[in-house]
């Protein structure tokens, strides 16, 4: 039996945490939820009974065996002592610590092993990356990779509740013909592309799409990949999808790909049909399709990739790394 | 002064021709429009007046000078021949003659020469290929190309009038609660992204895809060029918006590509903006912006371009075609 916290139990990846947590059957002994003060004692709905939220400070953590983060990379970092100090393993979907050298950055399918080095923190990874390398690590086995090129057409979910309330207020700000109202995302996104998401580097790249080659690199322990990124939001409220061309030392017959890619635990390839981000909505599996040649790299693979942001790209891929940490 | 028609005048590149006509102040002393018998009779303004909707036959286009097409394959196959022999210059946006060796297939201020070698018939390319060589064509200029990978965000209105309706529609529908209901496309398209455009061939690439491919080839008169893409339709309403990496044979600089794309006709480069396909609808100029290195090839240079699929997708390119003749 498990004693588990959540940080940001109110926001849509917390609560899709406590969902997984369910649905899993994942042996709760005691869950303790924490938000803001503004939802100081609301009750939320866990295994037939309730919860209440209460507000975290550095001693709330103690005697719990994990703490899932679903804040901020600020509040990540402000409890981050305090979760490790009290014993519990901090399991942190911010970006905050991804790219630490004794953090962990997992994706059970992909990385397992790299869990157990954990010294009491282990990061999610970025969504778009997570359903990414779902798709191509079945192919990353049968030769080692070369480079990934990905554009990205992400859902608004990743600006979390408040984006996905966003992209719907404005389409019935626009069937009232009223002004459309922007808070969350740089420009409207109802009806519109928005080809900048998180902040702009020096090279050209924003942080968002820099997170596809550094996180990349780590998980599949390829310190020499390369990788061109452009992420995309769009107007979907939950997947992501990704256009990849994966480029391997050795060439890869399209259809042992396929079949790898079927195989491989957490993925579905589909032959005939194309996936779309509403195919993949509010379930675990990543679904991939349009496997073909690329036109340009000699061993090139094109494909067309898509996985709910809230539950693999967040919320089921950090309840997975529980598990793994629960079955040793 | 010129005598025109056009084929399809009551879609909607059919009536943004007639605008077009309008903004750009072509001498017209006559426009016949033709359309489908349900229109018959309709009355649509032009420059001040109204023209009434005839439907085409073999002897319409007697005496005309010009004949803009923007009906289907079928159509435009079935009214060439008459067009031909009555002595006018068939400008048809379809993609049935496009390849044929003896058909100029045009963007003007890429390869305004090709045009005056036509016999009759002048093909408009397609709308994604336009956009996307619109933001390459001045970077071919500084060195010869060799690959173009694109993916793309193809608005609604790629697939006409009732493609732009069944966005709306199903929008209301998913506020009203009721069933969501899909015609025009494979799947349903609010809050969702298609990558599956025209029909899958044998490689794996849509019809679609293909046409990036070979038109891409000829407008350039670059037959190695190498070129991937993946075309996605998205819920945006009449503008496309490609993350294309170009790959060329010389070191091009940055901001060299920057200032020579800003200063093409018909080009804006944004240097610290976004452009996004809100910000290209109902306007001629194709916006280019996220100019960076790409990962992965040498050479390569990474961008994003939006443009109105209607107008310099479709009709706008058109009436240039028309005025390259004038002109001359």
């Amino acid at each position: 039996m498990t004693k588990i916290g959540i940080l940001g139990a109110t926001g849509v990846v917390g609560r899709q945490m406590m969902q997984c947590l369910e649905e899993r059957k994942i042996p709760v002994e005691e869950l303790h939820v924490f938000a803001s003060p503004s939802s100081l004692g609301k009750k939320l709905p866990f295994q037939g009974g309730e919860v209440e939220v209460q507000v975290a400070d550095e001693s709330s953590f103690a005697g719990l065996d994990y703490v899932f983060g679903a804040v901020s990379n600020a509040l990540a970092k402000k409890y981050r002592q305090a979760i490790v100090d009290a014993g519990a393993v901090f399991i942190d979907n911010s970006s905050a610590f991804r790219l630490e050298d004794d953090v962990p950055l997992v994706v059970p399918e992909i990385n397992p092993e790299a869990a157990f080095a954990h010294k009491g923190v282990i990061a999610n990874p970025n969504c778009s990356t997570i359903i990414t390398l779902m798709a191509i690590a079945p192919i990353a086995k049968l030769s080692k990779i070369k480079s990934i090129q990905a554009s990205t057409y992400q859902a608004v979910s990743g600006a979390g509740k408040e984006g996905m309330e966003e992209l719907l207020q404005q389409m019935k700000q626009l069937q009232n013909n009223e002004p459309v109202t922007s808070h969350i995302f740089p420009d409207q996104i109802a009806y519109n592309c928005i080809a900048n998401i998180g902040s702009m580097t020096d090279n050209g790249y924003t942080s968002e799409e820099m997170k596809m080659l550094n996180e990349g690199r780590k998980i599949l322990n390829l310190p020499d990949l390369k990788v061109t990124c452009t992420c995309v939001r769009v107007p979907v409220l939950r997947s992501h999808s990704i256009s990849v061309t994966v480029d391997t030392e050795d060439y890869i017959d399209l259809a042992k790909a396929a079949e790898a890619i079927d195989a491989y635990p957490g993925d579905r390839y589909f032959e005939k049909e194309v996936p779309s981000p509403l195919h993949t909505s509010d379930q675990d599996v990543v679904y991939v399709g349009r496997l073909r040649r690329d036109g340009i790299l000699e061993n090139g693979i094109a494909l067309w990739c898509c996985g709910d942001q809230i539950r693999k790209g967040a919320a089921s891929n950090a309840v997975q790394i529980m598990e793994l940490l629960l079955a040793k």
